[in-house]
């Protein structure tokens, strides 16, 4: 695995565009827990995610089931 | 793991015809959480689901268990 | 990951002599479910498996735990 | 990954000695089942196992969680 | 994969960072362990987490759901 | 996977130590599993531990969760 994030792939891009717009995601994760917060960085083996109190939770790519924004 | 999508693979040539017929499919998850929709796209890392609501869900391929077309 | 399927491993020349045989198999999951059917087609990530009524579930690898021909 | 099994590790080299005095073994798998028989032969994604009634089972490698001779 | 650590990911400075702040941490576990300590190192395979009593943990990488300061 | 193990990195080189120790230790498996004993050997796929009774246990490198020194 090398150190540059694939910014080639759809998956990829479409967590930089919710980073950059700062949109509300839920990330689902295999155990079943739900994390909601908004993207701060992603790289190729974890996505940081930050809740209301500014809080970082650093999720393991490996542990994540899907991602979506947040439904208004 | 490369950008390009293994197009000469069975499984993601079935899944570019799932897409391109706007077929109604099943995703199993590793959770037993079962996703239903339209794919939208897919990568190599990711296949991109939406809902009636035209709702995005990002599933990671590590936490599919399977795939299949919704029976009528 | 290569497109080619490595049709020298054993386990890759039992599916397809399975394959070949119409052999009903069993295919137990890492949720626990466990499906039976005829195999279709395999390629390196995915296994397809159809059922009495034809219906096609794309199975991926990293979600079976094993296989085995339905014991008569 | 390639085709050819790493016979210079301890853990290959060791079923390869478990196959070949046909020592009965157990298989924890990641859904808790137990899997009991003779290994019949490996490579580097399975590892088949045969019952009492020489039925084969294909364990895949990524649901193996271990492996021990069974005690007597 | 290589031996070195890939000091370009965020993931990996974060944690070099909290390693050396001694800040105390949350490892979720695939488990639904919760394990709670201070880093003492990491690699590319596992991260290093030692308790109140200096008793070290050494958990797998794959094994890590999320990683969080923890909250004061 | 080469065969070589990756005798720079923090984690196997704290295995050897403890297999060169005949230490005591808990391996915690995702089947949340808890197996003892002293570390036998070590490859890049699987750690060998043997109990009391000096009988092995092959354990699968991907199913563990957590390894540490047992605490007297």
């Amino acid at each position: 695995m090398s150190t540059e994030l694939e910014t080639g792939l759809p998956s990829v891009r479409q967590i930089q565009t919710l980073t950059r717009d700062e949109q509300e995601v839920e990330l689902k994760l295999i155990t079943n827990d739900l994390i909601t917060g908004k993207i701060r960085w992603q790289d190729n083996q974890c996505i940081c995610v930050v809740d209301h109190y500014d809080q970082p939770t650093i999720v393991w790519r490996t542990a994540i089931v899907y991602l979506k924004p947040k439904s208004i």
